[in-house]
Protein backbone atom coordinates (compact mmCIF):
# COMPACT_ATOMS: atom_id res chain seq x y z
CA UNK A 1 0.00 0.00 0.00
CA UNK A 2 1.34 3.58 -1.06
CA UNK A 3 -0.41 6.10 0.64
CA UNK A 4 -1.04 9.75 -1.11
CA UNK A 5 0.90 12.54 1.05
CA UNK A 6 0.39 16.15 -1.08
CA UNK A 7 -0.46 16.69 -4.76
CA UNK A 8 2.67 18.89 -6.17
CA UNK A 9 0.99 20.01 -9.38
CA UNK A 10 -1.28 19.01 -12.40
CA UNK A 11 -1.55 18.68 -16.10
CA UNK A 12 -5.00 18.72 -17.63
CA UNK A 13 -4.86 18.20 -21.69
CA UNK A 14 -8.47 17.59 -23.70
CA UNK A 15 -10.04 14.40 -21.76
CA UNK A 16 -7.19 13.42 -19.22
CA UNK A 17 -4.94 14.59 -16.32
CA UNK A 18 -1.37 14.12 -15.13
CA UNK A 19 -0.80 14.44 -11.33
CA UNK A 20 2.62 14.42 -9.41
CA UNK A 21 1.84 13.21 -5.81
CA UNK A 22 4.32 12.81 -2.54
CA UNK A 23 3.51 9.30 -1.62
CA UNK A 24 4.36 7.20 1.52
CA UNK A 25 5.88 3.63 1.00
CA UNK A 26 5.19 0.58 3.11
CA UNK A 27 8.44 0.93 4.21
CA UNK A 28 7.70 4.54 5.26
CA UNK A 29 10.15 6.31 2.73
CA UNK A 30 8.87 9.23 0.91
CA UNK A 31 8.67 9.19 -3.13
CA UNK A 32 7.04 11.04 -5.85
CA UNK A 33 4.76 9.53 -8.17
CA UNK A 34 3.63 10.22 -11.66
CA UNK A 35 -0.22 9.17 -12.08
CA UNK A 36 -1.98 9.39 -15.04
CA UNK A 37 -5.93 10.26 -14.97
CA UNK A 38 -7.05 8.41 -18.10
CA UNK A 39 -11.01 7.68 -18.63
CA UNK A 40 -11.18 4.19 -19.99
CA UNK A 41 -10.48 2.85 -23.65
CA UNK A 42 -11.68 0.45 -26.03
CA UNK A 43 -9.79 -0.86 -29.02
CA UNK A 44 -11.41 -3.27 -31.83
CA UNK A 45 -9.32 -5.99 -34.07
CA UNK A 46 -11.94 -5.53 -36.93
CA UNK A 47 -11.77 -9.12 -38.92
CA UNK A 48 -13.35 -8.97 -42.81
CA UNK A 49 -12.84 -11.99 -42.89
CA UNK A 50 -10.96 -15.20 -40.97
CA UNK A 51 -7.74 -14.39 -42.43
CA UNK A 52 -7.57 -10.53 -43.23
CA UNK A 53 -7.95 -7.39 -40.75
CA UNK A 54 -8.34 -4.02 -40.75
CA UNK A 55 -5.58 -1.40 -39.76
CA UNK A 56 -5.30 2.48 -39.64
CA UNK A 57 -2.25 4.60 -40.21
CA UNK A 58 -1.71 7.47 -37.65
CA UNK A 59 0.80 9.99 -36.78
CA UNK A 60 1.61 9.48 -33.09
CA UNK A 61 2.96 12.42 -31.44
CA UNK A 62 4.20 10.84 -28.51
CA UNK A 63 5.95 8.67 -30.31
CA UNK A 64 7.14 11.28 -33.02
CA UNK A 65 6.33 8.68 -35.66
CA UNK A 66 3.14 6.97 -38.18
CA UNK A 67 2.57 3.80 -36.56
CA UNK A 68 -0.24 0.81 -37.84
CA UNK A 69 -2.17 -0.19 -34.90
CA UNK A 70 -6.23 -1.19 -34.52
CA UNK A 71 -8.55 1.28 -33.98
CA UNK A 72 -9.15 2.41 -30.21
CA UNK A 73 -10.05 5.76 -28.69
CA UNK A 74 -11.46 6.92 -24.89
CA UNK A 75 -14.92 6.37 -23.85
CA UNK A 76 -16.88 9.18 -24.17
CA UNK A 77 -18.97 10.32 -21.25
CA UNK A 78 -21.64 7.73 -20.53
CA UNK A 79 -20.57 5.51 -23.22
CA UNK A 80 -19.71 1.60 -22.27
CA UNK A 81 -16.73 -0.26 -23.85
CA UNK A 82 -18.57 -1.98 -26.88
CA UNK A 83 -20.62 1.40 -27.57
CA UNK A 84 -17.03 3.30 -27.70
CA UNK A 85 -15.69 0.28 -29.62
CA UNK A 86 -18.10 0.65 -32.64
CA UNK A 87 -18.04 4.32 -32.31
CA UNK A 88 -14.05 4.48 -32.98
CA UNK A 89 -14.30 1.73 -35.91
CA UNK A 90 -16.81 3.76 -37.41
CA UNK A 91 -15.33 7.07 -37.26
CA UNK A 92 -11.89 5.45 -37.99
CA UNK A 93 -12.46 3.61 -40.86
CA UNK A 94 -16.30 4.24 -42.32
CA UNK A 95 -17.24 0.17 -41.12
CA UNK A 96 -20.17 -1.12 -38.91
CA UNK A 97 -19.81 -3.76 -36.91
CA UNK A 98 -22.01 -6.92 -37.13
CA UNK A 99 -20.91 -9.07 -34.29
CA UNK A 100 -18.25 -7.93 -31.40
CA UNK A 101 -16.33 -10.03 -28.73
CA UNK A 102 -14.45 -9.09 -25.57
CA UNK A 103 -11.01 -10.33 -25.81
CA UNK A 104 -9.47 -8.91 -22.58
CA UNK A 105 -9.45 -5.73 -20.62
CA UNK A 106 -6.40 -4.54 -19.47
CA UNK A 107 -3.68 -1.92 -17.92
CA UNK A 108 -1.08 -0.98 -20.73
CA UNK A 109 1.31 1.46 -18.44
CA UNK A 110 0.16 0.00 -14.83
CA UNK A 111 3.68 2.00 -14.08
CA UNK A 112 1.73 5.07 -13.69
CA UNK A 113 -1.52 5.45 -15.53
CA UNK A 114 -4.75 4.22 -14.33
CA UNK A 115 -5.98 3.90 -17.92
CA UNK A 116 -7.93 0.37 -18.34
CA UNK A 117 -8.15 -0.59 -22.25
CA UNK A 118 -10.51 -3.21 -23.17
CA UNK A 119 -10.16 -4.92 -26.37
CA UNK A 120 -12.89 -6.38 -28.96
CA UNK A 121 -12.74 -8.65 -31.91
CA UNK A 122 -15.41 -7.19 -34.83
CA UNK A 123 -16.80 -9.42 -37.69
CA UNK A 124 -19.67 -9.32 -40.28
CA UNK A 125 -18.35 -5.72 -41.28
CA UNK A 126 -20.01 -3.44 -43.49
CA UNK A 127 -19.12 -0.34 -45.22
CA UNK A 128 -21.13 2.58 -43.21
CA UNK A 129 -19.54 5.58 -44.61
CA UNK A 130 -16.91 7.27 -47.30
CA UNK A 131 -15.61 9.32 -44.55
CA UNK A 132 -13.13 8.87 -41.69
CA UNK A 133 -11.20 10.89 -38.90
CA UNK A 134 -8.99 12.99 -41.16
CA UNK A 135 -7.07 14.89 -37.99
CA UNK A 136 -6.43 11.27 -36.22
CA UNK A 137 -6.13 8.54 -39.57
CA UNK A 138 -3.94 8.90 -42.82
CA UNK A 139 -5.20 5.66 -43.78
CA UNK A 140 -5.93 1.97 -43.84
CA UNK A 141 -4.37 -1.41 -44.98
CA UNK A 142 -5.69 -4.62 -44.96
CA UNK A 143 -3.47 -7.32 -43.44
CA UNK A 144 -3.28 -10.82 -43.45
CA UNK A 145 -2.55 -12.78 -40.32
CA UNK A 146 0.14 -14.35 -41.23
CA UNK A 147 1.95 -11.02 -42.62
CA UNK A 148 0.43 -9.17 -39.18
CA UNK A 149 2.66 -11.45 -37.59
CA UNK A 150 5.93 -11.09 -39.50
CA UNK A 151 5.20 -7.06 -39.00
CA UNK A 152 5.46 -7.77 -35.15
CA UNK A 153 8.36 -9.79 -35.22
CA UNK A 154 10.47 -7.72 -37.08
CA UNK A 155 9.78 -4.53 -35.52
CA UNK A 156 7.15 -3.02 -37.58
CA UNK A 157 4.04 -3.22 -35.34
CA UNK A 158 5.36 -1.85 -32.01
CA UNK A 159 1.90 -1.14 -30.46
CA UNK A 160 0.93 -3.01 -27.23
CA UNK A 161 -2.63 -3.21 -27.47
CA UNK A 162 -2.84 -4.26 -31.21
CA UNK A 163 -0.38 -7.05 -30.49
CA UNK A 164 -2.21 -7.92 -27.04
CA UNK A 165 -5.78 -8.16 -29.07
CA UNK A 166 -4.21 -10.62 -31.81
CA UNK A 167 -2.52 -12.85 -29.20
CA UNK A 168 -6.09 -12.52 -27.27
CA UNK A 169 -8.29 -14.12 -29.69
CA UNK A 170 -5.60 -16.44 -30.71
CA UNK A 171 -5.63 -17.64 -26.82
CA UNK A 172 -9.16 -17.75 -26.62
CA UNK A 173 -9.68 -19.48 -30.28
CA UNK A 174 -7.60 -22.31 -28.84
CA UNK A 175 -9.68 -22.68 -25.76
CA UNK A 176 -12.75 -22.80 -27.99
CA UNK A 177 -14.01 -19.32 -26.31
CA UNK A 178 -14.79 -17.58 -30.45
CA UNK A 179 -18.11 -19.03 -31.35
CA UNK A 180 -17.67 -21.25 -34.90
CA UNK A 181 -19.84 -18.52 -36.73
CA UNK A 182 -18.26 -15.57 -35.40
CA UNK A 183 -16.12 -14.92 -39.35
CA UNK A 184 -19.07 -16.03 -41.07
CA UNK B 1 2.97 15.00 -38.44
CA UNK B 2 1.94 17.11 -35.69
CA UNK B 3 4.02 19.90 -34.53
CA UNK B 4 4.16 21.60 -31.19
CA UNK B 5 3.91 25.00 -30.84
CA UNK B 6 4.36 25.68 -27.46
CA UNK B 7 4.75 24.07 -24.14
CA UNK B 8 2.30 24.85 -21.31
CA UNK B 9 3.84 22.90 -18.47
CA UNK B 10 5.82 19.80 -17.10
CA UNK B 11 5.80 17.63 -13.77
CA UNK B 12 8.83 16.06 -12.64
CA UNK B 13 9.38 12.83 -11.08
CA UNK B 14 12.17 10.86 -10.26
CA UNK B 15 13.44 9.85 -13.46
CA UNK B 16 11.06 10.99 -16.03
CA UNK B 17 8.64 13.69 -16.46
CA UNK B 18 5.48 14.49 -18.18
CA UNK B 19 4.72 17.82 -20.73
CA UNK B 20 1.47 19.56 -21.94
CA UNK B 21 2.16 20.71 -25.27
CA UNK B 22 -0.23 22.97 -27.99
CA UNK B 23 0.56 20.78 -31.19
CA UNK B 24 -1.02 21.51 -34.88
CA UNK B 25 -2.56 19.31 -36.52
CA UNK B 26 -1.96 18.13 -40.13
CA UNK B 27 -5.20 19.49 -40.87
CA UNK B 28 -3.90 22.52 -39.27
CA UNK B 29 -6.08 22.83 -36.16
CA UNK B 30 -4.45 23.21 -32.61
CA UNK B 31 -4.75 20.10 -30.18
CA UNK B 32 -3.28 19.46 -27.07
CA UNK B 33 -1.04 16.30 -25.99
CA UNK B 34 -0.23 14.97 -23.20
CA UNK B 35 3.57 13.45 -23.54
CA UNK B 36 5.31 11.64 -21.13
CA UNK B 37 9.03 11.23 -21.15
CA UNK B 38 10.01 7.81 -20.31
CA UNK B 39 13.30 6.05 -19.97
CA UNK B 40 13.47 2.62 -22.22
CA UNK B 41 12.67 -0.02 -19.60
CA UNK B 42 13.20 -3.53 -19.44
CA UNK B 43 10.76 -6.39 -18.51
CA UNK B 44 11.74 -10.44 -17.85
CA UNK B 45 9.88 -13.55 -17.97
CA UNK B 46 12.26 -15.91 -15.68
CA UNK B 47 11.08 -19.56 -16.31
CA UNK B 48 12.19 -21.67 -13.67
CA UNK B 49 11.96 -24.64 -15.81
CA UNK B 50 9.93 -25.30 -19.37
CA UNK B 51 6.35 -24.84 -17.72
CA UNK B 52 6.81 -22.55 -14.61
CA UNK B 53 7.48 -19.45 -14.63
CA UNK B 54 8.67 -16.65 -10.95
CA UNK B 55 6.18 -13.43 -10.56
CA UNK B 56 6.19 -10.88 -8.90
CA UNK B 57 3.58 -9.20 -5.97
CA UNK B 58 4.02 -5.18 -6.23
CA UNK B 59 1.69 -2.57 -5.02
CA UNK B 60 1.14 -0.21 -7.79
CA UNK B 61 -0.11 3.47 -6.89
CA UNK B 62 -1.60 4.50 -10.74
CA UNK B 63 -3.84 1.74 -10.18
CA UNK B 64 -4.49 1.61 -6.45
CA UNK B 65 -3.89 -2.13 -6.31
CA UNK B 66 -1.83 -5.12 -5.84
CA UNK B 67 -1.03 -6.63 -8.81
CA UNK B 68 0.42 -10.16 -10.23
CA UNK B 69 3.11 -9.43 -13.01
CA UNK B 70 7.08 -10.10 -14.19
CA UNK B 71 9.63 -7.92 -12.77
CA UNK B 72 10.55 -5.06 -14.95
CA UNK B 73 12.05 -1.27 -14.79
CA UNK B 74 13.46 1.46 -16.46
CA UNK B 75 17.21 1.70 -17.62
CA UNK B 76 19.40 3.06 -15.14
CA UNK B 77 21.93 5.68 -16.99
CA UNK B 78 24.41 4.09 -19.54
CA UNK B 79 22.41 0.78 -18.94
CA UNK B 80 21.48 -1.26 -22.15
CA UNK B 81 18.18 -3.95 -22.13
CA UNK B 82 19.54 -7.28 -21.72
CA UNK B 83 21.56 -5.94 -17.99
CA UNK B 84 18.51 -3.99 -16.91
CA UNK B 85 16.26 -7.42 -17.58
CA UNK B 86 18.94 -8.76 -15.60
CA UNK B 87 19.36 -6.45 -12.78
CA UNK B 88 15.49 -6.51 -12.48
CA UNK B 89 15.18 -9.91 -12.09
CA UNK B 90 17.82 -9.84 -9.00
CA UNK B 91 16.66 -6.65 -7.08
CA UNK B 92 12.99 -7.85 -7.35
CA UNK B 93 13.36 -12.20 -7.33
CA UNK B 94 16.84 -12.63 -6.30
CA UNK B 95 17.70 -15.02 -9.51
CA UNK B 96 20.45 -14.79 -11.46
CA UNK B 97 20.00 -15.78 -15.37
CA UNK B 98 21.45 -18.12 -17.24
CA UNK B 99 20.16 -17.60 -20.15
CA UNK B 100 18.39 -14.21 -21.76
CA UNK B 101 16.05 -14.06 -25.13
CA UNK B 102 14.80 -11.13 -26.65
CA UNK B 103 11.33 -11.19 -27.35
CA UNK B 104 9.47 -8.25 -27.99
CA UNK B 105 10.05 -4.13 -27.94
CA UNK B 106 6.86 -1.48 -27.86
CA UNK B 107 5.35 1.28 -26.98
CA UNK B 108 3.10 0.31 -24.05
CA UNK B 109 0.71 3.46 -24.48
CA UNK B 110 1.28 4.77 -27.70
CA UNK B 111 -0.77 7.80 -26.90
CA UNK B 112 0.55 9.69 -24.49
CA UNK B 113 3.98 7.77 -23.84
CA UNK B 114 7.09 7.61 -25.59
CA UNK B 115 8.10 4.51 -23.39
CA UNK B 116 9.38 1.65 -24.82
CA UNK B 117 9.92 -1.77 -23.28
CA UNK B 118 11.81 -4.83 -24.54
CA UNK B 119 10.77 -8.08 -22.66
CA UNK B 120 12.89 -10.84 -22.21
CA UNK B 121 12.36 -14.39 -21.50
CA UNK B 122 15.39 -15.70 -18.79
CA UNK B 123 16.24 -19.50 -17.61
CA UNK B 124 19.40 -21.21 -15.81
CA UNK B 125 18.00 -19.50 -12.99
CA UNK B 126 20.29 -19.46 -9.70
CA UNK B 127 19.60 -18.10 -6.43
CA UNK B 128 21.67 -15.29 -6.00
CA UNK B 129 20.62 -13.44 -3.18
CA UNK B 130 17.65 -13.84 0.17
CA UNK B 131 17.04 -9.89 -0.30
CA UNK B 132 14.80 -8.42 -2.21
CA UNK B 133 13.51 -4.67 -2.88
CA UNK B 134 11.47 -4.67 -0.18
CA UNK B 135 9.87 -0.99 -1.33
CA UNK B 136 8.14 -2.80 -4.47
CA UNK B 137 7.98 -5.99 -4.01
CA UNK B 138 5.24 -8.00 -1.39
CA UNK B 139 6.05 -11.35 -2.65
CA UNK B 140 7.04 -13.68 -4.57
CA UNK B 141 5.23 -16.81 -6.77
CA UNK B 142 5.73 -19.39 -8.32
CA UNK B 143 3.19 -20.10 -11.65
CA UNK B 144 2.49 -22.82 -14.60
CA UNK B 145 2.04 -21.79 -17.31
CA UNK B 146 -1.27 -23.68 -17.75
CA UNK B 147 -2.46 -21.49 -14.82
CA UNK B 148 -1.00 -17.99 -15.90
CA UNK B 149 -3.67 -18.59 -19.23
CA UNK B 150 -6.35 -19.28 -16.21
CA UNK B 151 -5.42 -16.34 -14.50
CA UNK B 152 -5.57 -13.82 -18.21
CA UNK B 153 -8.84 -15.01 -18.99
CA UNK B 154 -10.61 -14.64 -15.52
CA UNK B 155 -9.35 -11.41 -15.26
CA UNK B 156 -6.76 -11.91 -12.35
CA UNK B 157 -3.60 -10.96 -14.61
CA UNK B 158 -3.97 -7.64 -16.13
CA UNK B 159 -0.76 -6.15 -16.76
CA UNK B 160 0.09 -5.45 -20.87
CA UNK B 161 3.75 -6.07 -20.52
CA UNK B 162 3.14 -9.77 -18.69
CA UNK B 163 0.87 -10.89 -20.90
CA UNK B 164 2.59 -9.72 -24.04
CA UNK B 165 5.76 -11.24 -22.53
CA UNK B 166 4.21 -14.68 -23.09
CA UNK B 167 2.15 -14.31 -26.00
CA UNK B 168 5.34 -13.44 -27.83
CA UNK B 169 7.33 -16.21 -26.32
CA UNK B 170 4.57 -18.73 -27.17
CA UNK B 171 4.62 -16.64 -30.65
CA UNK B 172 8.31 -17.75 -31.45
CA UNK B 173 8.38 -20.84 -29.91
CA UNK B 174 5.65 -21.76 -32.81
CA UNK B 175 8.24 -19.63 -35.66
CA UNK B 176 11.00 -21.89 -33.97
CA UNK B 177 12.85 -18.95 -32.62
CA UNK B 178 13.50 -20.13 -29.14
CA UNK B 179 16.66 -22.72 -29.21
CA UNK B 180 15.89 -26.10 -28.04
CA UNK B 181 18.37 -25.73 -25.23
CA UNK B 182 16.46 -22.84 -23.50
CA UNK B 183 14.82 -24.46 -20.56
CA UNK B 184 17.20 -27.22 -20.36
Amino acid sequence: MEEKIRSLGSLHANHFSVHLHDVRLKTGEVSRRIKVEHPPAAAVVPFLDAERILMVRQWRYAVGRETLEIPAGKLDEGEDPPACARRELREETGYEAGRLLSLFSYYPAIGYSDEVIEIFAASGLTRASEERDEREISGLREVKLDEIYDLILEGTVRDGKTVLGLALLDLRRRRGDVPGDFFV
